[in-house]
């Protein structure tokens, strides 16, 4: 997943498999997760970089930016009730910040949900087209 | 976990109980996990806020600095190949974010640590006293 300035940046094949891309906004890519069973967004800045803390200030605001939107939405529009956030990084090497809605009645409440198997659900395409026009909207303002 | 301009600011009960205060550095308390399996700190920022992304930059650029310098420690002198980073408080509310060292051969590579029962294994006062020291020392240099 090494990219030069002359190649375009390349998502891990796993994310892209794990998830829908919704779009770029500044150098972080925001990748909506497939499981539907709680609101989960990956969001992948264009770096080489490994770990978060290594990040320039400058994406962490813009990821911290995008985790706000995202706050925002997952709990006013979809139940959540707190927010996880966390770049762990343990299986795909490539720097990724996962950002989940949770809430008090969902599947694994308090625990957290990586390595567990969530119940099938699934978007569908009006659903993505929303959040993701919702999302750029609500980024577009705070610029 | 409240607390107003005229009371010192309270670190949730749960978390001391679960760690060693190492010291606080700006505004940021460095809290070292009690289990030794796995090098493990607890940053607790001030504030009355529970989500990382509406930490104020500077906060979270205090403990991007914190994490950096746990990271170096962590991969230098304990091993950890990986660190992992997250802020989850479904189980504690107040905002703290999770520094760990992960390495390949650690008890649950390549899952999370959150929720698990760790090996026993506790610090002696010497290894409290070397990391912290270590710590502050590197931070002092950023200044």
């Amino acid at each position: 997943m090494k990219h030069s300035p002359e190649q375009a940046f390349v998502i891990d094949p796993q994310l892209s498999l794990d998830t829908h891309w919704l779009f770029r906004w500044r150098t972080i890519h925001v990748l909506l997760h497939r499981n539907a069973a709680l609101p989960w967004v990956i969001l992948v800045p264009e770096t080489e970089l490994i770990e978060y803390h290594d990040l320039p200030a400058s994406q962490q605001q813009d990821i911290t930016e995008i985790s706000r939107a995202l706050g925002h939405h997952f709990k006013q529009q979809m139940g959540a009730e707190k927010i996880n956030f966390a770049a762990i990084g343990n299986v795909v090497e490539q720097l990724h910040v996962h950002v989940i809605g949770r809430h008090k009645n969902d599947p694994f409440w308090p625990e957290v949900i990586w390595g567990k198997t969530l119940p099938d659900a699934s978007y569908d395409e009006q659903q993505i087209h929303t959040m993701s026009q919702y999302l750029r909207r609500n980024l577009t303002k705070q610029l």
